[in-house]
């Protein structure tokens, strides 16, 4: 099931707009999903990371695995054509070359999946160094995305 | 696991704020949580619901596990004291009554996790009469929440 969600993923990257609606919708709904994204990643960042005192391994595995569905919820869908341009919450940030890359694209979705999925196991473990080093991958991850495709903001 | 974090949600929706930060944050988080549940619960109420024709057993188990992960990520966290007032994407739309009736506020919230994680259970089979049924009841403690605490619009 995982493949075929991740080749749902990539196939949605690729046809896309065939599930969300209108061009703000899709621009909307994706900036929701990374904005909940951030907010997980900032709990994890928190306790694995600046304030190890303060890990719960409860919050982290519950963070970790909303990271990881997020991920693997199909996000491809609400990349359809033209949603380079348009107001969501906010203007998007999403550079046109998204769209001529396609295969970076892919690429860099396909990483943060991969990344997000080790995160969730790790998690598991409760141990906090592997969690931190495994949520620094997936950050690189992240990274990778907003360096190729969004447009920097001061 | 499971009901550690049921319970770690249910000390948040009492407690909070301990993890998210200020007031117009925790309300930009939780409105991008609730956009993006809106987003997946549109995508199954289309194929399970409106078009069945349209089916995808693998986009369906993928909004199913991004809708329990959501409601598992501990979002009362995100309600802490003073978010009935202020603005994150938008202004909150909470209701005072949210923490003036914390055991209603409670309830709301274990029934929505309850039923959340049992859509996730019933998205695997593929059946969709079942989806269909589960996501009903889904959307009933969502509408249970939506009653009592947050303000309508027109």
């Amino acid at each position: 099931v995982k493949l075929k969600v991740l080749l749902a993923t990539l196939s949605g990257l690729v046809s896309a707009a065939t599930v969300a609606g209108p061009i703000e919708d899709q621009i909307r709904f994706r900036q929701s999903a990374y904005t909940f994204l951030a907010w997980n990643s900032s709990r994890i960042k928190s306790q694995a990371v600046d304030h190890p005192e303060t890990f719960d391994k409860d919050q982290v595995i519950a963070a970790a695995n909303a990271i990881a569905a997020t991920a693997n919820s199909g996000l491809g869908a609400l990349y359809g054509a033209g949603t380079e341009k348009g107001i969501g919450w906010k203007t998007t940030r999403l550079k046109p070359e998204f769209f001529q890359q396609p295969d970076d694209a892919s690429k860099v979705g396909v990483a943060f999946i991969v990344e997000a999925n080790n995160l969730a196991k790790v998690a598991e473990s409760g141990d906090v160094g592997q969690i931190k080093a495994q949520f620094g991958k997936l950050g690189e991850t992240c990274k990778g995305c907003h360096d190729k495709f969004r447009i920097k903001t001061d």
